[in-house]
């Protein structure tokens, strides 16, 4: 299959990009090439498609379950006993949800945190999407189900073989107050034998930093440093609470951060997201989405925006994290982070890509397209998605949108009890 | 003109909306009434249409024109030397587009401050929107500057008693540090004297505060106080730098607030907007989106998202600002401040009304719709808007919509100069 997309615009000027397999072939003005589709992207914009770094796909069934409670009740009153609900159905039409939004607002690549990898596997290839999928580890101190989880992760990277080459998959300790330090450091070690990406949630809340001063003599990162798990290979989610002593280990052991602003804004997590101190020591920092019970919805147009109005605000400098690096942030880190070629508009990446439709009064006028992307733009000016180098989305019409968004309201009825 | 909107879901439930006139006139299933159009409401959700409360609608040309600077810098390197080169068209087109951008996004009503009020009546008139517009007042100190305004006032709301009733003159000085005491009161007892709705900035950055304090020996609400421009038609945008005696002095006059979240993140003016004080005084708090240099879109959905996530964050409190409230307060508290009739669905008010898509992966499932429209969706979800009794945007069709795009990227490139 090869695509031949004409006179879209590429950083400002208008250019053909030829995609043929999954790769960018080439790039230029008036390209003398066949190709099985021709896209018209007269009055678009290409772009890098979106990785989304942190995601819990299946959790778009929650979107409005569970608003405006204090943290605990969240979680013990709605969420936990909402997740005891998922059944394989759940997880399957869940992760089909989550995978039609993000194709309609742009996301190419996720990294999805979850469980029931069998059920994600299935939707997402279906739908098309890149990803990291898991089994989410969790042991709660308890050396059987240390053994249990460890388990289930050789059984998962077996069945995993057959998968396409566009889903890997993952290990993902949950975190450090339901893993014990023997299960993250076998987390490590497997990863390492294997190849895989190591993700985890850290420093995400004020009470886990203060737990962990208390359980271990150590801030999360330190912690983690002291078991022997940090590496280029893994990914830290949140890391709100964290100090120039944490940032420096980071950046020694080329660890990858994923920043979640909506997330942290709503649940009330925190706010001071250290990235300017993160850039300054070269650290790759990403964005991510989490789950639709803490963020609501997959839109990254709307975390770019976010991720760079906080730094703006709380720093008080609006010259802080602008609209390039938000970008960055939003496709090339996210794809660097999971050693992915592509978050580049460049012969010889991966054909994952959105074309914008500047045809909409948050691109007009158009001073600075990026700019409007970041700061005036929503997801809904994604027009067409290529992932992989097959089209997802063309025109806004995603094939099997109907069934999906049917399937979920019932399988939602499940997740609510 | 009457329309019949069948089977909208209101309040969770489906109903019919007749409306009549510029009036809803009955809601309740299965009305038996015969209408000039019909409206299908099948999968939509009603709501009142969004009250922008503070707007420079005009400079829609301006977006993405001067990003990431320091303040300083931006004003007097950008948006002043861009502002010198507005021309009757340009205010036109830039007007024309901010109301697209608004019908198209579910605001119905605007309270511009701007400039050239005969531009901007000319192209809200042909939109169809609700607005208060103005000229707005500096005179930087000067006596002749400010005799000028005043004659400039008088002159402008002669004018506007050929208005249609939609769009209301309003006095607006600009500033306390562009505007002397003396116009400040005369602001006041004209718009007293005329039963004009008045509206100025204030409060908004730390300088601001600092610059009252040694110049005033006040802080900026208590100098108001002192020159005796409080009152109920007064409301103040921005409003970040202010103590609990403020607040109460503000309570005291029912003056009304209008906080920006969008414009004071990105040029970091302040991000610890005290709502929760404000309304336990009983103070009304409305919503605003300021001007396209600083908030780069209009999408009053992005707004109340950003609004109920910064107080959650900022209190570390996820309970703070429910959905509800940001709800009201894009909605009835604008109405409110502005002395319409709006703000709510139900008989007797003025037909300003917006379907929403709940065919949409944001309301997909749709557990809770408010908290889906307030912290899933963006404005693209808006499907039709009703205001004043007229259908402004039918599935998403808005007359006139391509030569507004098309004229406003040329007004544009007489801003950018």
């Amino acid at each position: 299959m090869s695509i031949l997309i004409r006179n879209v615009q590429l950083n400002e000027k208008p250019t053909d990009i030829f995609i043929d397999g999954m790769l960018i072939r080439q790039i230029g003005q008036g390209l003398q090439v066949n190709a099985d589709e021709i896209i018209d992207g007269y009055k678009k914009a290409v772009f890098p498609g979106f990785v989304n770094a942190h995601a819990h796909a299946a959790m778009t069934l929650f979107r409005g379950l569970a608003e405006d409670l204090p943290l605990e009740r969240w979680l013990k009153e709605k969420i936990w006993p909402a997740e005891a609900r998922h059944t394989d159905e759940t997880i399957y039409w869940g992760t089909k949800l989550a995978c039609l939004e993000m194709i309609e607002t742009g996301t190419t690549c996720f990294n999805d945190m979850y469980f029931r990898p069998k059920m994600a596997y299935q939707a997402i290839s279906e739908m098309g999407l890149r990803a990291m999928i898991t089994d989410t580890i969790f042991d709660f101190f308890e050396p059987e189900r240390a053994e249990k989880a460890k388990r289930m992760t050789e059984e998962n990277l077996k069945l995993s073989q057959v998968f396409d080459s566009t889903i890997r998959y993952s290990v993902a300790p949950h975190a450090i107050y339901s893993v014990s330090a023997e299960l993250f450091k076998w987390s490590a070690d497997f990863a390492k034998a294997n190849g895989l990406i190591m993700h985890t949630h850290l420093a995400e809340s004020r009470q886990e930093y203060e737990n962990s001063i208390k359980d271990f003599g150590l801030s999360p990162v330190k912690y983690l440093h002291k078991l022997g798990v940090l590496s280029p290979n893994l990914s830290l989610a949140h890391m709100l609470w964290i100090d120039d002593e944490d940032i420096q280990i980071l950046a020694d052991y080329d660890v990858k951060v994923v920043h979640n602003p909506q997330s942290n804004l709503k649940i009330a997590s925190g706010y001071e997201f250290k990235y300017e101190e993160m850039k300054q020591k070269g650290i790759t920092v990403c964005l991510g989405m989490d789950g639709c019970a803490s963020s609501n919805n997959l839109d990254m147009t709307e975390g770019m925006k976010l991720a760079s109005l906080l730094q703006k605000a709380w720093r008080f400098d609006p010259t802080k994290l602008p609209e390039k690096e938000a970008l960055d942030m939003a496709t090339v880190n996210g794809a660097k982070t999971f050693e992915i070629n592509a978050g580049l508009v460049k012969e010889g990446y991966l054909a994952d890509l959105i074309l914008i439709d500047l045809n909409q009064t948050s691109f007009t006028p158009n001073h600075n397209t990026i700019a409007n992307l970041v700061y005036a733009a929503n997801g809904s000016t994604v027009d067409t998605l290529i992932c992989n180098g097959k089209i997802l989305m063309k025109n806004r019409f995603v094939n099997g949108r109907q069934t999906i968004i049917d399937n979920a309201i019932e399988a939602a009825k499940i997740i609510k009890g």
